[in-house]
């Protein structure tokens, strides 16, 4: 899959695309009907791995006839049932029981955000490797700091590269810690999972309502999820993936913009690996991927408020639109965070430091960038230190260090 | 094209989809390439309407090569070059010059635009027309007015429903003057139409530039659209459209806000033509149009806000990274909108007024509903009027001749 | 007034203040007790232009009284009766009737909107003849085009300017179409005149409804505005205000990424006439109006988005809280426009323009800024011309033009 | 302090005002100071708490200076030396070195931060103390749950209110959490901490980098702060901020939105416990509470998304309008989730359930709730069970057991 409006999406694949939008409903409805017959709460013989069922050519049916309902989970469900009849009555008829459309819809967007996060860890490792081997070869590389766009005092590029990696682990932190407690959604129609109860009630369990729970355990353990309480008109998981996700674009967004500053020609210091070249000037080497990361930097905050807006207008036991609103923009952000997390990557593996360009640029500026040293040295009427360095090192070392401890703890 | 992230898609149909803005791309560099010729800047035998070459099933290859160079116009356009070569090597030499990628691609946009605004307006032409019937049919029907959620007044459904017709009238004008000035872009590679004027120059042309600003108009023309100085990072242009775009989803989410407040049991005044059903709870007849348009209404508006960040981060004379986040976003905002003129257009021309519910509640409210009536009255010392509804009868009256007009003016 | 969190904040003086929000209220009140005496609805004695009733003192109080009404009207109202009491029986008596909270603070916000609105095309009226002498004196001052960061082709920088200037034409050219249609909110308890109306009834007008319209259109003309139906909930007059401020801060703050990018000192073409200083770097020239500008325009589309979600959400006769979230929101959207538009203007008044430097860029860039040109000149086997200023001249002619009738228009 | 665009700001109080944010910054650099005598770096007779030398009064003449440099620690400065001067040359003299403008301004916002979080999180504790009373109560108070505006099936309001309970517990541990992190900002003109080092170097301190971490720690120490390596470009800690902050907003956003439908007067289960009254319908009892609350979730979410935006456009070693974004920004959303988290106490405090209206509401319904049942029976062939409650007691256990670990933890 790539998108013709969105250069780079392919990088995405099939996370978060319909087909494996579709799948994961699916494999929800799977795991719940396994969940059903492990707990001897319907027929064994309605064991059903749905496998094969349900596919990618069956999108736009599903997809086609989702208006009238509200959701795909209607449709979806009356498809599985039709096909599965043929060849397991009891699947047919037991499964989805003590589910709502809501349960399955949003533990399948929880299984696709999984995925797209894990892609985006896997990413930021690289991005966090390569930003080591920068910091590390260019912890003594002068460069001269900027200040709101002005020359400021001399620092190293190494300093600089540091205070990048230290973002991306710390976006990449937040978002494995969304990730490690994303959860299931069962709550039946109205969130008192009373459907399910039933079911055990009517099967004489001595406990219904703990079955019911167990139910959600074992649900939750089939899917790798936690089991939680039910959150149909809760959003804060959903706004929680969100503002992970865009804090993990701003990190981007703002190395990229520095490497589109400092790659401006004028500048000199900074190259991307292979520049993008344009159809009339033959010597353009455009930063590309700069220009797409900062692209995705500017999409991916609006996306993340509309999840918040969606979660304030909740209301009653299911929402009346805001709910609706979360999907496609919980999935546009997803891929732009995907698509982001490879061209970061991408950018900082192969990018070009001329170490020459910072040095003539620091000449050029002179004397004025030691003006604060020197006015350091004025007050104690002392001579300047030979170097101004500050705790470059130190910070250099603690950014690393950082780095080895993520990536251990990553791997 | 259906979307299972967001039913209802299929509305938008083809309407801003990857092969229209190949297409439409296409047919840019076509329209150009013909302008070329006709002001004889290129020979007569370069004519082609590059008609077939390039199709939908090219999109994935196009799409997929956009990330290198940062826009999909560069591989587009040698892809039609290699196709175009064998049958006309003249169009193959000729074709693009004096545009830049983003003249094809910007202005590929405004033609997505304007197709999707016709849509758009067609819509709202059918919901003006429902609309006044629900105004002409109930400009009597008496029902509660409610102010912060509680009954204040008795006003008429008919009043109500006028105030929604001027909603949508005031929307689609502003539209409709969006799209009367959309214009091309075409200023090559830096905004001064430098290229073609050479082209120009060096055929001997007394004029160059005058001859420049000849083929903006005369390629304006064949496409339908303004010629107008080139406008690479002044985005008022885009951001006018995204903000006619959500003007429009705002006045229909204000519609389905009411309709789905209404459409409560415990209210019971309105009533979607078919409900939505659910697939354990038959009693149910969900407002889902209601709840599919407040899902847009809610979505559009920080997809407009990110065109307005994107044109104020333009910089140079052609931007870095606000230019490319611009296009997706068009996209979905654009078929948002057309996917909700759609079901704000089926669900006006459904809608079941349900009189005797009106008329129930506000018997329940009882006098109260008089209260500022008998205080008027009071502060006069005279006895109130037999009914309250003030000047509600010529304000239908207005809303209706507004609606007229509206119909002629679009018709 | 200045405010320690937004530096510059003072040049929106005591537009969209408290003390002027008050204010306005007042006069909105005054101007409907005008409206009812004319129209002998209520007793000629009632005249009273409630001057000096209540001002800047009673913010406090007012304010502190808001919240249980949930608006301030209510405690305003209440104040004005008491004060004006002693002096006016009548006018204690007959105020307000008629009117409902919402009219009066709908049509305070108008006026407020447009005092702002008046400052900010005051100032642009100042931007466009800046730029229209930045345009003039450089129209032939080369300077390289930059595209996606790297240097393109050469250009003049009277070129860039003249985008500059269309684009804050075209803003401010929206800012004077929104505001030459602000209009009075007059709509009662429910949008349907009726205490109005019947207050005409009970005094035996023979046209009461008509009467209601009647003193909508004085009442408008009395504040120099139009008279429209109510727009309770129709909130399209407010998300326009928002537009065409955010439309203006858009183009003011590309045109500060323009100069923040040039003037940095590797650039060196521009430079704020005073640059900010910096406490211990006493050689740096930070260019502070740019970076002050670039602040409001990543401010602004989110307040404006604010206004839309608002609008959206409107329900009932009058909204459950999306009206509450455009006051402040408005506010403040207004008085950063203001502020920029004085530190734009200032801006580009003081602009100075490097033109040494901008031709030493271009000559250390070389040969390759021409190969655009070369390669047209290759396909006509031709030299090239020599120049390639392409249309540049006619296109800033044009933008000259454009400049001259806006003044005019303005004036 | 009071708001007359923001009805019960004055909630809020002094919490992020100007002269806190003043006063925040003298702390700051008092504590700076103390530090560098601490560490023996400056003379023991510059040690000076500035206390009394800068306050309330002297905003007004710091704000209007703060344009030219673009922020306003520089007039601040200026002003600290001019006033303690007299007193203590050397205070003068010693203050603020080895720091940078940003250091002052981010720590002092740091700690605005964390006193408007203390603020919001003892209101938490109020909202879940209330909640748990409200859900202890109505545990098994019979209410028709709603799916998509429609009544589905019965559920408990002691259910409803857990679900509201545990929103508020989530977004109150999310903030706990981020205010747990509030760190200081220390890294000098590029956050290579140069200045303070030199400082060191020159007193022939041994370790003059391991000295300036060791600043960082003692002044961050002094504050109550986190030490960490400089942020200047890294903004995750106030992205993080903002987003903790509007999770909060979203919480009571969502529980407004229940209680402004429920006490619709058609549905009337819910009351607030003084409802808003009318100038002219005296009968009406507005939800205000609710509608200012649904006003601050409206408004939250874009001003979270310009933090976001802010963050990633980053550059440099200090931002070049980023940064300055995002003061005022964290100010108004601050103010606005203290003044929500008043209200929402308030609301929940105060709320009053109509027992007696559910289930007047459910009879009305009838049988048609217990569809669901009946269909899950029928597939048993069994007669349902007497209840359909489902596992609503067992939530409701481990919300209350969630409060009261909430309420231990935060205690």
């Amino acid at each position: 899959m790539a998108d013709l409006f969105w250069p780079g999406d392919e990088h995405a694949g099939d996370l978060f695309s319909e087909p494996a939008f579709l799948s994961a409903m699916v494999r929800v409805e799977a795991a719940w009907l396994a969940t059903l017959v492990e707990h001897r709460l319907v027929p064994a013989d309605a064991a059903d791995d749905l496998d094969g069922l349900v596919g990618p050519d069956d999108v736009a049916e599903v997809a086609a006839g989702a208006e009238s309902g509200g959701n795909p989970v209607i449709g979806l469900l009356k498809l599985l049932r039709a096909r599965v009849e043929p060849r397991n009555t009891a699947a047919a008829r037991w499964m989805h029981r003590g589910l709502t459309s809501q349960d399955v819809l949003d533990t399948a967007l929880v299984l696709l955000a999984g995925d797209a996060s894990e892609r985006v860890l896997a990413e930021t490792r690289g991005q966090v490797e390569a930003l080591a081997t920068l910091v590390r070869e260019h912890r003594a590389t002068p460069v001269a700091a900027r200040t709101l766009t002005q020359q400021a005092v001399p620092i190293t590029f190494g300093l600089k590269a540091a205070t990048w990696l230290e973002s991306v682990v710390a976006a990449g932190r937040g978002l494995a810690a969304v990730d490690a407690s994303a959860a299931v959604q069962v709550g039946g129609a109205a969130g008192s999972l009373a459907a399910s109860s039933e079911l055990a009630a009517l099967q004489d369990d001595p406990d219904p309502a703990g079955r019911s729970l167990a139910l959600v355990e074992t649900f939750a353990d089939r899917l790798g999820l936690v089991p939680v309480a039910p959150w149909h008109t809760s959003r804060g998981r959903v706004t929680a993936i969100g503002d992970a996700l865009v804090t993990c674009t701003d990190a981007w967004g703002r190395i990229a913009t520095d490497v589109a500053t400092l790659a401006r020609p004028e500048v000199g210091e900074l190259h991307e690996a292979t520049g993008g070249g344009s159809s009339t000037m033959p010597h353009k080497q455009n930063p590309v991927l700069s220009v797409l990361l900062r692209r995705a930097a500017i999409a991916a905050p609006p996306l993340a408020a509309t999840l918040h807006t969606a979660s304030a207008l909740s209301v009653d036991e299911r929402p009346d639109g805001s709910w609706h609103a979360e999907w496609a923009t919980l999935r546009t952000l997803a891929r732009r965070t995907v698509t982001a997390s490879v061209q970061a990557r991408t950018l900082l593996s192969g990018l070009r430091v001329d170490a020459e360009a910072m040095a003539a640029n620091l000449a050029e500026a002179g004397d004025a960038l030691l003006a604060e040293q020197r006015s350091i040295a004025g007050l104690l009427d002392r001579d300047p230190s030979p170097t101004y360095a500050g705790a470059t090192d130190l910070l250099v070392e603690r950014a690393l260090a950082t780095a080895t401890t993520y990536l251990q703890e990553t791997s």
